[in-house]
C-alpha cells in the first residue's frame, strides 16, 4: 500500500509507477530470468562502475495533478496580448476539429517517422497533401515535407544553390529586408560551409560570377510587396538562382514566385493553423522546380505501388536520409515537423481555396483599415503596397518606437519595434475591429491627435481586394478534390479518423525502434501544450512578457544541466541534428576564439549516426573516420593514432554513448583523454542519453558538449516525424559560444550566429519534458534508466536462444537496446526487411532495420513497455524464427513464403483469388490474440524502386484512383 | 466569398456552415431531385403553413472562437474553492490518461447506445467491467449499467421493492439520515405510484405488514457508520426488503452491504474519476441479489455467444427496454450514463483494488486528522465512527453554522451547512494537508481558539486504518484480471484504444437512427465540458458561488423557452424520460392544485414512444390508448371519442410531434383543442423537436408542456448510452409546479418534489447546447431544421424506387426522418434484422429497427450528414435490395444468403474453412470503397436468446476466454 500511518496527506497520483511498464513483481520475475534478485545487481553488470557518476539530484517527484497545477500557475505569468508583431509569426485560429482530433490525439502524435510505409499510409497521405498545398501556393511543381522553420529552410536553400553551382560559386546575396532571424540563420549556414554572405538591398545586388544565388523576401519583413521579375531575369542571366522567402497566406492573393521564375520558395506554414507557441514548433517548407527535385533537402513523400501494383505512398528517395550520406551529405536534417505539416495541410483542407482566400482578404483588409487610421493619426505607413504588414516611421512625432510600444501594451496589444524610429504592425486571421481600435487609441495617446474615427467607420472605405493588379494572383490553386471535399466538421473529423486508422501508433503497440526511444508520451505531459498560456505567445515579445516561459526555461535548463553534467544549456536547436550542428559550432568558435582557426579535423567512429559527419561538414570540418573493433567498440588504438596524426588540426571527436551498438564502452574516459591531449573537443551524441540518466553523464565522462533529443529521452512525442527538440549542454569553457539571436538575448557573451528562427525554437513543447522531469524526480528518472536496461536485457535473454544477439558489454549484458543478427538467413534469401514487414502481421512496428549494422534489427523496448508487450514481441520473433526455419529446411522457398508475402492486408487474405502457398490464417493470424485484436496494414509491401524511378510528390489526379 | 468590401473585420470562423453537412451547391442539387429550386419550396410542402409559428428570435450567430472566449469569461465567474461539502458529491482526480483517451475522445462519446452489439463490443466490455466493479464492491452478485444518479437509483429501488411485494405493500420507510436529495426524489417516485413514504430514524422503523421495504444510508449523510445487520434481520423476518444507499469508495474499507444481507445497494460512481460538474452527469448504480435480476431497472449487459458460438456481449433482456412494456413498465429509464459508467470502470481498472483502497485510506486518514484538529479547537465531531464525513455541532461555540461557512470561504474552502447548528465536512481523494489546515484556520478564527498545530503535526497520531473491526471489510474485491492488468499509462491507453477500435462511432460513419438524431457533436461545443471552471464545482455551493452557471442557465433557459414557445424551463430532468416524468408531474400537480384530484386519465396514441405510457403510470395516471389511422396519424375521431368519454377525469394527452412516423400532422391544433376542451393538458414529447426548431413550436401549437432531448436536438453527444439531458418547458400556468430541490431553490412557488439528485442535474454538459445555440443563431438553427428535412426527403426520394417508403405528409413529403418497409420480404424469410446487420458490412450502423412499426427501418440522416454520406447509405441500401432480390428470385435461400451471414468479421471471411454459398469478397467488400476503408465488426451475429436464457452479467473468469 502507498498509504502509511503518519504519511497519507500527500497526493496519491504519483507518476513514475504509471510511466514505467513492468510492475515491481514483474521486474523481479524478469530479473530472475537474468539470474539476479534485485536490479542493482543487473546495473552493476550493465553499467560499469568505472563510468558512473555519483552526482544526480533533480528534486522530489511531484504528483501528476500537483505538477499540472503548479505549471498552470507558472505559465499564467506570460502576458497574453493581441500581437501585431508579425516578422514571420502570425496568430491563427486552430480549427477546433483539428485541435481535438489531430493535435490532442495520440493516434496522430505518437507514431514514428513513416519509414514503415505500409502502416503509415494515413499520415503519408496528409504529408502529400501538405506538399501539394505548398507546391500549388508557391507555383512550383515540387515541395518537401517539411523543414524546421523558415530561417533554416532559407539556410537549406542557400546550401542547395551552392550545390547546384557545384560548390564553385561561393557568394550568396541576401536582401536586407528579409526577416532578421532568417538573415542570422542563413549567415550561420553559409559561413559554416565556407561561403560568403552579403546582405544588402536587393536593388543593389550585383550578380557576378561568384554569386550562386540570391534570397529575397516577398512580401518583405517591412511589408512592402516588390516586383522581383526583373531581378530574377538578371540573376538567371548570370547563371545563378533565386530563392524567395514567402508567406503562404499572402500567396493566395499575390502572384506566386514560381510564376515570376523563382527557383526555390521557402517559408513557414505556421499561420495555417499552428499556434504561435512562443516560436514553435511549426513546419518550414521548401518548393522548387522539377529539375531540382533530387537536390531537395529533407523528406519528400512520393507515390509508388505496392506488391499488388496498388497505389501506395512512402518517403521517396529514402536512402538520402535513413542512410544519410555521411560526409557527402548536403544537409543533416532528419526529424522535421511532420505533425505541424499535418496540421497545416488539414487547415487548408478544412478551409479550401476560397476559405483561405477569405482569411487572406480579411487579413489584408484589416491592414488597410489600420493604415488608413494611422495615416489620420499622422503616422502614415512608409510603404503603400502591402499585404498584412505596415511600417511607420515615428520620428516626426518626436516620440520613440518604445513609447508607441508601451502605449500599445497599455491598450492590450503588442507591436514590433524595428529600431528607434520604425515600428511594424502585422494583421492576421484573428485581427478584429477591437484590436485595430486598440492600436488607434494607443497611437492617439502618444501623438495626442484626436481619435474621431473607429476601425468600423474606416471599413467602408477600405477595399480588401485592392492589391495592384501587377501583383494579383490570377492562377487557381488547391483545385485537387481533397481541398474541396471536407469542409463540414463531420467530414473533416471522419477524414482525419480514416487516416489515423491506417497508422500504427503507440496506441496500438510497442514501436521497438533501436536508437529512437519510443517511450510513453503521458497525457499529463501533453495537456499543457495546448493551453493558451503556452501556445498563444509571440516569440519576439520583450522578456518581461514571457515570465512564465522564462521561469520554465530556467528550471528545465538547470535540470538538463544536472542530467548532462554540464554548465549551461541552449534551447535553440530544434532537433537532434541541429543540436549536433550548434554544438560543433560552439567547438569551432572556441577554437577560433583561441586563434586556432586551423583546427578543422573531426574524428568520427564508423559506428556513428549518419548525421554526425553531415553536421561536421556543415560547420566546415573535415571528417576522419575512426575504426571500431569486432565488438562494435571504438578501436582505441586507431583513435590514438588518428588523434596524434591530426593533433595540430584536431577540432573534435564525436562519440555516441552508450554506443550505437547499445553498449557502455568502458574505455570512454580514456578515449576522451586521448582527444583532449591532442587539442580536440569531445562532442557526445545524446541519442542514447536515456541509458545514462542518473547513472553517468557526458560532463562527468569528460565530454565538452552534447545534445539531448528531448523527443527521445524526455518524452516529447515523435509526432509521426517531428517536432523534436535538440537542446545542447556545454562545459563552462564553451558556454560563451552558445548561439545568439538577433531579436532576443540568448547564448553567451561571444554568441555564435543563430541556428533557428526563434530564440528558443520549439519552445511550446518544452513543457512536456519539464512535466516529465518534475513528475519523475531523482528516483523516478533513475528507475526509468534501470528499467529501460532491464527490459532490453530481458528481451535479449529470451531471444538469444533463437537469434544471435550482437554486441554486449564485457560482462555479457547490453545497455538499453540490442541487435539481433539476421545475416545468417541471407543465404536462404530471407532478409531483415522480410522480418520487419512480417512483424506488421503481428501488430508490430518493425525495429530499426540495418542500422548500425546492415542485415540486423536493433530493438529498444524503453522502460514504458510492460512485460506483456515485451513477451508479445519476443513470441512474435520466435514464431518468425520458426517461419524462417521452414525456408531453411527447404519446406518452402523464400519468395513463396509468408515472410516475403508480408505484410498481408485484409483484402489480400480474403481475396477470392488467393493463390499463396500458405494458408490465409497463417498469413493473418499467426498468433491467436490477433483474431481478437488485429491491426491491418492498408497496403502490401511497397515497391520503393518503382517510386524512386517515377517520382510523383503531389496528390495524383482523382482519375488515378479509379 | 465570405469577405465583402466594408465588412471584413468580423471573425470568419462561423459555425453553421461547419455543422451542416451538404454544401450550398449540393443542397441545390438535392432540391432539384425533389423538383425544387430552393429550400423554401420544400419547406412549404413538408411543414404545413397551418402549423407554423412566425416568432423565433435567438440572436446573431457567434463565431466558434468568439463563443468559446465569451463562455470562458462567463464560467470564470464560478468560485472554485476546495469543497468539503460532501453529501453525495466528492472531488476526485480524473486520471489524465482517461481524460484524454476516453472523456475527450469522440470515439467514446459519439457512439449510440449499444443496441447493435456486433459493432459495440468495446463499450459493452467496459460496461460489463462497471457491473463487475459495482457487484464486487457491494457484495451482491448482480449490478446494472447504469442509472441516472444515486437519488433516482434509490427511487428505482423503492419501486422495485413495491413490485417484489406484488404491489400489495404500500409503505416504504426511509431513514432520516439519508442524503436530503435522495429522500426528496424517493418521495416523488413513491408518491407518484400511490405508495406512502415514511421518513424517520432507522432505529424507530416499525416493519408492519404494509411495509415493502426500507432504505438506509451507509455511511449516513452525517458520516456515521452504523451496523444494519440487526435491522436487516428484522426487515427480512417481516417479509420486507432492505435497500442500502452506499458509497463505492467507502466499501473498499467497509463490510459490503451484501454481506450483512442487503437486498439492494444503490449509489453513485461519481467519485470514481467523474468530476463534480455542478451535479452531473455521473453514473448511478443498483446491485441486487441473483433472484431479483429480472426485476432490475435499467440496462444490464450480459454475456452471450455469436453465430459461431464465440463469446459476445450485448444488452441482456433488451426487450425490457427498447420495446418498453408501455403501461406495464415499472421504470421509464432509457438513456442512462454509459459514458460516465465507462469512466468509473476505467478508473477502477487503472487503480486496481489496492489503488482504490489506498485512495480510501488517504480519504479516511484525512478525515481522522480533521476530526482530531477540530476537537482541539473545541469542535469535536458528533459521531466517532466515520469514513470520510464528520459532523460538528457548533451551538456551544455560540456561533452559527453560517459564520463557520463564511470563515471557511475566506480560507478558500467550503463546508456543508446542515442547519443553524450543524456543519458537515467530507474529505476526498484531493484533500491534502493545505486544505485541512485551511479548515483549521477558519475554525480557529471563529472560535478564537489558538491554532498551535497543523494537519501535518496531527498526521502521526492518526491511523487511516482504524475503523472498528466490526465494520471492516475482510473480503477481497476486483480480483478479476481486468482490474489487475492495466496499471501503467501505456497499458491503460492501449486498453482504451483497443475497446474504442471495436465500436462504430460518428468518427467512422453516419448513424442514421430514426428518432435518435445522431448529429454532429462539434469540438467547440465539447471543449468547455472539461474546463475546471465547468466541472470543478460542487452542486450544493451557495448560488453566489455559481455565478457562471447561473448566467449560463438563465441564458440557455431563455433560448429554450424561445425554441419551445413556453414560459419557463426546468433543467432538473436528466434524461428525456425524466423530462416526461417531470412534465406529467407538473400536470398532475396543476390538477391537484385546482382540486381536480380525480383527473388521472392519460390519452396516448398507439404510435407513442414506449416511455410515454411508462412515465404516465409512474405519476399515477391511467393510460387510455388513442388509435392511429392507416397513415400513422392520430385518429382525430377516436381522440375526440376518448377525450369526451373521459372528460371528467381527463388529465393529459401525450403527443409526439412531428409524429413518431416522421410526419407533421396538420390536425395537431385540432387535437390540442379537443383535449383542452375536455379539461386535459397536452404533453408534447420533444423527441422530434429538431424538426420544429425555428418553424413551429409546442407552445405555439397549444401544448402545455414538453421536454427537450438536448442529446438529440441540441448536440449533447449520446456517449454510447448517455448522458442525456431532458429539460422541460411549460406554459405559464404550469410554471409554479416545476420541480424543486431541498438544497437549492429551483422550480416554482408550488414546486413539486425533486426528480433528480442535483438541482440542475447534469449541469456540466449544458454548455454543449449553449455553445451550439450561440454559434448557430436564429438563422443557423432554422437552416439546420431545413437541411434535416431536405436530407430526409432526398434519401426517401432516392430509395422510393427500391423500397416502399411508409407514411408521408399530405403533400407527399416526410419531415426529418422516414420509414422503409421490409415486411414484404418476410415471405422470403428476409428480416429487418438481416438488413440492419448487413449494413454493418458496409461500414454502417443500422437505422432504428422495427420502431414505430414492426418489420421496418426508420432512417434519420440529420442536417450534419454530408451528401457523400447520404448517397453512400442509399447506395448500400440499394445494393442490399439487390441481395434481397437474389433470395426473392430463388437464387439462394435466405438462410444461406449474405444477408443472414451478416455481419461478417475478418476472421470469418478469411477463414481457411470458409464454406458459405457466396464468395468472401461479396461478404466483406460489397462496394469497392470498402477495400480502402473497412470497419470490421468484431463478432458475428449475436444470439440474444442464448444470452437471456443464461444470464451472466459480470466479467466471466479468464478461463472462459481460453
Amino acid at each position: 500500500s502507498a498509504v502509511k500511518k503518519g504519511d497519507f496527506l500527500k497526493p496519491l497520483d504519483t507518476f513514475a509507477r504509471r510511466h514505467i511498464g513492468p510492475r515491481p513483481e514483474e521486474q523481479l520475475k524478469m530479473l530472475k530470468t537474468l539470474g539476479f534478485t534485485n536490479i542493482q545487481q543487473l546495473m552493476e553488470k550493465a553499467v560499469p562502475l568505472s563510468i558512473r557518476s555519483n552526482k544526480f539530484e533533480i528534486g522530489e517527484a511531484w504528483s501528476e495533478s500537483e505538477a499540472l497545477e503548479e505549471f498552470k500557475k507558472i505559465m499564467s505569468k506570460n502576458k497574453l496580448l493581441k500581437s501585431f508583431i508579425g516578422c514571420g509569426y502570425y496568430d491563427t485560429k486552430v480549427p477546433y476539429v483539428i485541435l481535438r482530433n489531430l493535435i490532442e490525439n495520440p493516434g496522430w502524435y505518437t507514431p514514428y517517422t513513416p519509414y514503415q510505409a505500409e502502416i503509415a499510409q494515413g499520415r503519408l497521405e496528409m504529408l502529400l497533401n501538405f506538399q501539394t498545398m505548398v507546391s500549388d501556393l508557391c507555383g512550383l511543381p515540387v515541395a518537401n515535407a517539411s523543414l524546421l522553420d523558415e530561417a533554416t529552410a532559407a539556410g537549406e536553400a542557400a546550401t542547395m544553390m551552392f550545390n547546384l553551382a557545384n560548390k564553385k560559386k561561393k557568394v550568396f546575396l541576401v536582401s536586407d529586408d528579409c526577416h532578421p532571424q532568417t538573415i542570422a540563420v542563413v549567415k550561420t549556414r553559409v559561413e559554416g560551409i565556407g561561403m560568403t554572405l552579403k546582405v544588402l538591398p536587393s536593388k543593389d545586388f550585383v550578380i557576378d560570377e561568384d554569386v550562386c544565388g540570391v534570397l529575397v523576401q516577398y512580401p518583405t519583413t517591412y511589408g512592402n510587396v516588390e516586383d522581383y521579375s526583373e531581378l530574377t531575369k538578371r540573376v538567371h542571366d548570370a547563371g545563378a538562382y533565386v530563392v524567395v522567402a514567402s508567406d503562404l497566406l499572402a500567396l493566395t492573393l499575390l502572384k506566386p514566385p514560381g510564376e515570376f521564375g523563382a527557383d526555390v520558395v521557402v517559408g513557414t506554414a505556421q499561420r495555417f493553423g499552428v499556434p504561435l507557441g512562443f516560436g514553435g514548433p511549426h513546419a518550414g517548407f521548401l518548393a522548387t522546380q522539377e529539375q531540382h527535385k533530387r537536390k531537395i533537402p529533407g523528406r519528400l513523400i512520393g507515390v509508388s505501388i505496392d506488391s499488388r501494383g496498388k497505389r501506395a505512398l512512402r518517403m521517396a528517395m529514402q536512402t538520402r536520409e535513413q542512410h544519410i550520406r555521411r560526409d557527402r551529405a548536403t544537409s543533416n536534417i532528419c526529424t522535421a515537423q511532420a505533425l505541424l505539416a499535418n496540421v497545416s495541410a488539414s487547415y487548408a483542407i478544412y478551409h479550401g481555396p476560397q476559405g483561405l482566400k477569405d482569411i487572406a482578404l480579411k487579413t489584408h483588409g484589416a491592414a488597410k483599415v489600420l493604415a488608413a487610421g494611422l495615416k489620420k493619426l499622422g503616422c502614415a505607413p512608409v510603404y503603400s503596397t502591402f499585404f498584412d504588414t505596415i511600417v511607420v516611421d515615428v520620428k516626426k512625432t518626436r516620440k520613440t518606437s518604445q513609447e508607441f510600444f508601451d502605449a500599445c501594451v497599455a491598450e492590450g496589444v503588442t507591436i514590433r519595434v524595428i529600431n528607434e524610429d520604425l515600428v511594424g504592425l502585422s494583421t492576421d486571421e484573428r485581427t478584429d475591429a477591437e484590436h485595430v481600435d486598440a492600436v488607434f487609441r494607443a497611437f492617439s495617446n502618444v501623438t495626442s491627435k484626436k481619435l474621431d474615427f473607429s476601425a468600423k467607420s474606416l471599413e467602408a472605405a477600405a477595399d480588401p481586394n485592392s492589391l495592384p493588379s501587377a501583383f494579383k494572383r490570377t492562377s487557381s490553386f488547391l483545385t485537387h478534390p481533397i481541398f474541396n471535399a471536407h469542409h463540414s466538421e463531420t467530414e473533416m473529423m471522419r477524414y482525419l479518423f480514416s487516416l489515423q486508422s491506417k497508422d500504427l501508433s503507440l496506441q496500438t503497440a510497442m514501436i521497438p525502434l533501436g536508437s529512437c526511444t519510443m517511450k510513453l508520451n503521458a497525457a499529463a505531459e501533453m495537456i499543457p501544450v495546448t493551453w493558451p498560456e503556452v501556445n498563444g505567445l509571440h516569440p519576439f515579445v520583450p522578456p518581461s512578457h514571457s515570465e512564465g516561459y522564462n521561469q520554465m526555461l530556467e528550471w528545465l535548463g538547470k535540470d538538463l544541466a544536472e542530467v548532462t553534467g554540464f554548465h549551461e544549456i541552449s534551447f535553440q536547436p530544434n532537433s537532434g541534428s541541429q543540436g549536433e550542428y550548434a554544438g560543433l559550432w560552439a567547438i569551432r568558435a572556441y577554437h577560433e576564439d583561441r586563434g586556432d582557426h586551423h583546427r578543422n579535423i573531426c574524428l568520427i567512429p564508423t559506428s556513428a549516426h549518419g548525421t554526425n559527419p553531415a553536421s561536421a561538414v556543415m560547420v566546415g570540418m573535415k571528417v576522419v573516420v575512426v575504426k571500431c573493433d569486432s565488438q562494435g567498440n571504438i578501436d582505441l588504438s586507431d583513435l590514438k593514432l588518428q588523434a596524434e596524426k591530426h593533433k595540430d588540426n584536431l577540432a573534435a571527436f564525436m562519440i555516441t554513448y552508450p554506443s550505437t551498438h547499445g553498449v557502455f564502452e568502458e574505455t570512454v574516459r580514456e578515449a576522451v583523454q586521448i582527444v583532449h591531449e591532442n587539442g580536440g573537443q569531445v562532442y557526445m551524441d545524446g541519442a542514447n542519453l536515456n541509458a545514462q540518466v542518473g547513472f553517468c553523464s557526458p560532463g562527468d565522462l569528460g565530454a565538452d558538449v552534447c545534445h539531448l533529443n528531448l523527443h527521445k529521452t524526455f518524452c516529447i512525442p515523435h509526432g509521426g516525424g517531428g517536432p523534436g527538440m535538440g537542446p545542447i549542454g556545454v562545459a563552462k569553457h564553451l558556454a560563451p559560444f552558445l548561439p545568439g539571436h538577433p531579436l532576443r538575448k540568448t547564448g553567451g557573451e561571444k554568441a555564435t550566429s543563430s541556428v533557428s528562427a526563434a530564440p528558443f525554437s520549439s519552445a511550446s513543447i518544452l513543457p512536456i519534458s519539464w512535466m516529465y522531469i518534475r513528475m519523475m524526480g531523482t528516483e523516478g528518472l533513475k528507475q526509468a534508466t534501470e528499467v529501460a536496461i532491464l527490459n532490453a536485457n530481458y528481451m535479449a535473454k529470451r531471444l538469444e536462444k533463437h537469434y544471435n544477439v550482437l554486441y554486449r558489454g564485457s560482462s555479457g549484458f547490453v545497455a538499453h537496446e540490442f541487435i539481433i543478427d539476421l545475416r545468417p538467413f541471407k543465404e536462404f534469401d530471407v532478409t531483415e526487411e522480410d522480418v520487419a514487414k512480417r512483424l506488421m502481421d503481428y501488430n508490430f512496428h518493425g525495429p530499426t532495420m540495418s542500422w548500425p549494422v546492415a542485415g540486423t534489427l536493433m530493438i529498444e523496448p524503453t522502460e514504458s513497455e510492460p512485460l506483456f508487450e515485451l513477451d508479445r514481441l519476443c513470441d512474435a520473433l520466435i514464431n518468425i524464427r520458426e517461419e524462417i526455419a521452414e525456408v531453411e529446411k527447404g519446406l518452402i522457398k523464400a519468395e513463396d513464403s509468408v515472410l516475403r508475402g508480408a505484410p498481408h492486408t485484409a483484402d489480400m487474405v480474403l481475396s477470392d483469388s488467393w493463390n499463396k502457398k500458405y494458408p490465409r490464417e497463417k498469413a493473418a493470424y499467426p498468433q491467436p490474440y490477433l483474431c481478437e485484436n488485429k491491426f491491418w496494414p492498408t497496403v502490401g509491401r511497397i515497391d520503393n524502386v518503382y517510386g524512386d524511378r517515377n517520382v510523383v510528390c503531389t496528390c495524383p489526379p482523382i482519375t488515378d484512383y479509379q
